[in-house]
């Protein structure tokens, strides 16, 4: 008997006849003579309506009071589906966060798991049930007080409890059926990946791509957990993220690019007039970093030497833009810098892929593709098997699609197939 | 300082303008000098829809899993008033029954509180914030499960936590501004009680009354909870319930007479023709029991000698008419009786008071009344401080009206003020 774990998300549960749906697709994974648990999200909109009745109370809302109100989502959807599987036939019991012993450290809003102890799970299994855990959730591990992980976070959950349970792989299924070479809205003749590295993932997630969270996968190479990111629409396979080497597999070609990923939610902002003496670039990430507010991209342009001054470039998520002008303009006197300049519209292509560690010369055919494309270059990063470009936000599409063609990464037969609205 | 605990229902906290009128009320308390302890219900309708949503995915929910649902209600309501409170500048910390140290047993559904401890709610006390605490729902005691109280049940979490805390006193903030010598729909001059004993309060609410809870009476009686019924929407002093004897009050005349109740909500079940020989009158109320339905009124017509057979009558909730009649079919052959009769179309007065012990007359006046009135009287039936009478339904308004005329319990100064929808 093998132990699986089903993540749905909210687009799959967002209403009553979703839910029988679903719950249909877990009995079947149960009559096939599976273990099965499934970890859910809350139905469709409504963590965003809570959001919102939050908002009608009070501007800052305290974080703890936020958590429980959130949790109250897939408490909903949870029994829902546990009442959805049991009218089939089939005994199921949903359980919250805290009783399927999912601990985080105490920071509200976005905390971390930090330990599962899946017993009462491990029993339900052991009792013929299947048993449904609420995703995004979990408690604090001495006042006993409900944590959410954050955006992303029923994908952790799941990814998480199939490393406790020792589960043979972890299903996410969402509404595509697996990760593209690139967003299909952008290249239509993009091709599912069937297969792709952690580390892979995690530079595709950490530059853009949305289909899986940085976290998850995180978590999930650092137990080796296998994912299985496909459609609750369909019975296709979708994408298996795994370990680069499989033991007893036949050795391969691989290819050198896995994926174009995209980004559109960074923004640029410039610290005009630096003195550029020892300590002061250090002083500005001090200063950003106080506010809470993670960097991506640092450039910092050569000195003019008559002036004594140079200018620092940064990219960060937008919606951190305004804490990190603030806490900037409070220490202008004390940084000694002339100015700022805020940018919101940059957009950011990453390539990806293990081979490039092994293929020289992927640079130079990116940099050539996005000059033939008339794209122009305004930052680069890079890691051992990523290279992330800055444009202008209105120049990204023609970027992706250019890279994604240089690459040789159209599919020519396939059309990609992107379910339900997001289409991520 | 005193402790005070405060409960405010559905109503009281339906969107978000009347959680912030709720939470300054609370500050009000708070600032006054007061420890306070909030007991809250779900909003509104938030249980009746959550009801609905069940009903779409089943006919049959299992009962561990409606509690789970349903409980998602208090989350989402304790936890937007306690961000209500902070944004007034008042510290305030929610909490599931759960975190609050409500034990319960397992009957999911109508669970009955075991025990409470409130070790958390006496520490956020202690640290000079308020407490909310999610009504109507507790944990079991081994297994960590979720459960709910049933109808009233918010009512019933108040008063064991005030207990629990030996609170000076338990609010129940409601739609109407106390308890009610009647109905103020029907008898327009009805006054509203200022005191009234337990034993009175827990004939008024077994027999129609719906201000509060059968239970929660009961619990705070065994616990010597004052309670005060009032009003969410005023800031008129309600009815206080209590014990008889007041220590240190001045002696007075009681009035014979509280209140006279109503109740449309039972129906009349009628076995015809059963043997009349030992045991069988027994048998049958065992039948019923075994179906899990609650009897009120019993009567037990003569045994025609001739044949040797007669006829019984019992009254019990509407709701569980059905099942009565069928486990009472399923017995007829061993039995023996005849036929089975059910009418839905009748209604019960009850005129409550402490007094009647030391006053005879009381049911001769009550039924003087009710002929002056053509009211037909169908089944009777007495405790030391209650007289209950089975009318006609169509009668029952005209029943309540001579009743509380004759009685002298008409307020001719006062008319009687029904906030909000429910008018209870």
């Amino acid at each position: 008997m093998t132990l699986i774990v089903q993540k749905y998300g909210g687009s799959s549960v967002a209403d009553a006849s979703s839910i029988k749906r679903v719950a249909k697709r877990i009995v079947e994974a149960k009559r096939a003579g599976h273990e099965v648990v499934v970890v859910v999200s809350a139905m469709g909109d409504t963590t965003d309506e809570l959001i919102e009745l939050a908002e009608q109370i009070t501007p800052l809302p305290p974080s703890r009071e936020m958590d429980i109100l959130l949790t109250a989502g897939e408490r909903i959807s949870m029994s829902l589906l546990a009442m959805a599987i049991a009218n089939l036939g089939v005994e199921a019991q949903s359980f919250t966060g805290q009783q399927a012993g999912v601990i985080t450290d105490t920071t509200h809003g976005k905390a971390r798991i930090i330990d599962v102890s899946p017993g009462r799970i491990r029993a339900t299994l052991d009792a013929g049930a299947v048993a449904i855990v609420a995703g995004f959730q979990g408690v604090t591990q001495y006042t006993n007080d409900v944590t959410t992980l954050g955006r992303g976070g029923s994908d952790t959950t799941a990814v998480a409890l199939a490393a406790a349970l020792d589960a043979a792989v972890c299903e996410i299924y969402t509404d595509v059926d697996g990760v593209y070479t690139a967003d299909p809205r952008i290249v239509p003749s993009a091709r599912r990946i069937d297969r792709i590295s952690y580390e892979e993932m995690m530079e595709m997630a950490a530059s853009g791509a949305k289909v899986l969270g940085l976290r998850c996968v995180e978590y999930a190479r650092k137990f080796a957990v296998p994912v299985h990111v496909r459609s609750s629409f369909s019975g296709r396979e979708g994408t298996l993220v795994t370990d680069e080497i499989i033991e007893g597999a036949e050795p391969m070609e691989e290819p050198i690019i896995s994926g174009v990923a995209h980004d559109r939610s960074e923004a640029k902002v410039t610290v005009v007039g630096v003195p550029d003496v020892p300590g002061k670039a250090a002083r500005i990430f001090e200063v950003v970093a106080g506010a809470e507010v993670n960097i991506d991209m640092i450039v910092q342009n050569v000195s003019a030497a008559s002036t004594g001054l140079t200018d620092i470039s940064f990219t960060l998520p937008a919606t951190d833009g305004q804490h990190a002008i603030a806490a900037l303009k409070a220490a202008q006197a004390e940084i000694g810098f002339a100015s700022l300049q805020y940018d919101d519209t940059i957009g950011k292509i990453s390539l990806i892929g293990a081979g490039m560690r092994s293929h020289p010369g992927v640079s130079a055919k990116l940099f050539s593709a996005l000059s033939a494309a008339g794209v122009n270059i305004e930052m680069i990063s890079t890691s051992e098997i990523r290279i992330s470009v800055v444009t202008r936000a209105d120049h990204l599409d023609d970027a992706v699609r250019a890279v994604h063609h240089a690459f040789d990464l159209d599919d020519a037969d396939t059309e990609a197939v992107v379910y339900g609205g997001t289409g991520r």
